[in-house]
């Protein structure tokens, strides 16, 4: 093909107001912009799978966060993408690489190893066979591995470990790992359907909560009466649920703050993400430590092989939701997403 | 003396309302109440030193704390007694005794070993020439001792603590270890006068901030900006601080979670204590660890014998400030610590 002058690009049109009832897919408009020409170290890829993450939607807020995307400016993502030219010797014609890409048809990088997060990964033959897999593992995979092992330090000593949106993309390899890898007698998950809950239990959680239930706090009680609390609560939302958890944990009980989705419509700085029970951290001597996966990026490799390794064992399969859409659909995978009626990991596939 | 076969004793009267504007003094009751007859194993002593702790106001509110005065209950507290009898071998009359003790005249105890914290620790010659050092030292120290070390971790490697409510009982205690002990470069402490400024850098700050000050924030950013951020918070007061503080931590920074002076005005379950900021503890992988001081009461011995190491090394000094009463002054040493305006540790001393 010849080699593109321009590309389409999906940028931000405005930060979205908590206050207003909006489509995700208002807040993008499409715009085609020129693509610069190709240096002595440049690649230019076609981005043709997207990861939909929860995170994203912290990006595009007036709040700011860790990555920031401003109107006008195109919409960040990571993902796969394919090289479609290479004037550089680590890549070539064909390869699939993973890294931080945008909702932009074809990309120019001038020295793709100076990309944020450190270079693209370049996938191995063995993993582009399944770059769905590879994606799905190497962000929301890692988030659920580091954010269990590391930061909750969970080991088979624990007795009852919780997880909130448990079929959720990360929350359901956490589940899976807390059951099948660690042995953890009592595992909770937390969800919002009674299909959910069926597929939560079918991952291995001995007890499936349904928080949209009327007695959702007496349940929880319930559920962790036999072991007077809880050791470990992987929280992938924030917000009341932080609260009603933190009246349920064991002294010294260990909390991993991995995602404040019951935050995030209210990221105007009213109201962002509230621990009321600040009492109970200090009488209970409980500890909250925040995740963030890069902290780890020096392990990424060994943490990767350890998944691989369970995947081959059947300890953990994978749940992944493919979105398939032209590119002038890309932002329905972040409506999908929002809409919060997928399971387990959300992507995106430009076909 | 003969034994006394009543006492007197200062009752909660009501739970505190916080919409209220009340004095501590209106919420006691002193009522006169039989004493028990001596058993074969019992002692009556005479409280002479009562500890005055921000804590206690959490134990008579509403909202239930892990130790409770209900209305119609006598006020407990920590502190020091006299044995005036004794039928058990361990104690003589004469004796001076730590334990949880009541606003209460003379007190029976049937079994002394059997009282919450593991029974009465009897003080030795040494420590009894000096009970006002020994009950200063024996929870404020400790608090500060283990919440320093043992929770926050805190090494000579830190660039930067940040300590609240500096010239408080527990501050003081901290920014001296901080300072006087692990050497830390920068040791910033918030209080909330010209004076208390002076005084808190007398023990060691390196900066001291006034949090009243209009430019508290901008100051704060300023004192933190050449290490680009705070290592260890030692936070004794929660609600808006801690927010604050979230905004400056360093990535991985540690947060102590020793007291939530500032949300004990809320009890009534509207407002607690507010930790905003969670997106920031995620995206900064920050942790927040609460302290319970009695989780290391294994180690109490071993923490008493370095701080009266550090005493004769002339690295931590106490600051004590002692109210003098009878009796019926007691609830005054109350309204005295809520006031805030004394500095170190209060202590009531029954004359």
């Amino acid at each position: 093909m010849a080699i593109p002058t321009e590309t389409q690009q999906w940028q931000l049109h405005h930060h979205p107001d908590p206050k207003k009832t909006e489509r995700a897919t208002d807040f993008f408009t499409l715009v085609k912009t020129p693509l610069p020409a190709l240096g002595p170290n440049s690649i230019l890829v076609k981005p043709i799978l997207l990861s939909n993450d929860a995170s994203q939607r912290t990006w595009i807020g007036s709040a700011g966060s860790y990555i920031t995307v401003k109107p006008g400016q195109v919409m960040k993502t990571f993902g796969v993408a394919k090289v479609i030219e290479s004037n550089k010797d680590a890549f070539k014609k064909g390869d699939l690489v993973w890294g931080m890409l945008a909702w932009s048809e074809y990309m120019v990088f001038d020295d793709p190893a100076a990309q944020y997060p450190p270079g693209f990964t370049k996938l191995t033959e063995e993993q582009a066979k399944d770059p769905e897999e590879y994606l799905a593992t190497r962000i929301t995979g890692l988030t659920a591995y580091y954010g269990l092992l590391n930061v909750g330090e969970a080991t088979s000593s624990d007795q009852t470990v919780v997880v909130s949106t448990a079929a959720g993309a990360t929350g359901a390899v956490v589940v899976q790992i807390a059951k099948n890898v660690l042995k953890i007698p009592r595992v909770i998950g937390i969800t919002g359907s009674p299909e959910k809950m069926d597929l939560i239990k079918s991952l291995g959680c001995d007890i499936a909560l349904n928080y949209k239930s009327p007695t959702f706090e007496d349940d929880l009680a319930a559920a962790v009466a036999p072991t007077k609390g809880i050791d470990l609560y992987f929280d992938n939302v924030g917000g009341a649920m932080l609260d009603i958890m933190l009246k349920r944990m064991k002294s010294k009980g260990r909390i991993v703050a991995c995602g404040a989705l019951g935050s995030y419509e209210n990221d105007n700085g009213d109201a962002v993400a509230y621990v009321k029970e600040l009492r109970r951290i200090i009488m209970s001597g409980v500890r909250i430590q925040g995740l963030n996966v890069s902290h780890y990026a020096a392990d990424y490799a060994n943490g990767m092989k350890n998944m691989e390794q369970w995947g081959k064992e059947g300890k953990l399969r994978s749940l992944t939701t493919i979105y398939e859409t032209s590119f002038s659909g890309v932002p329905g995978g972040m409506e999908r997403l929002l809409a919060g009626k997928n399971t387990g990991k959300l992507l995106t596939k430009i076909v």
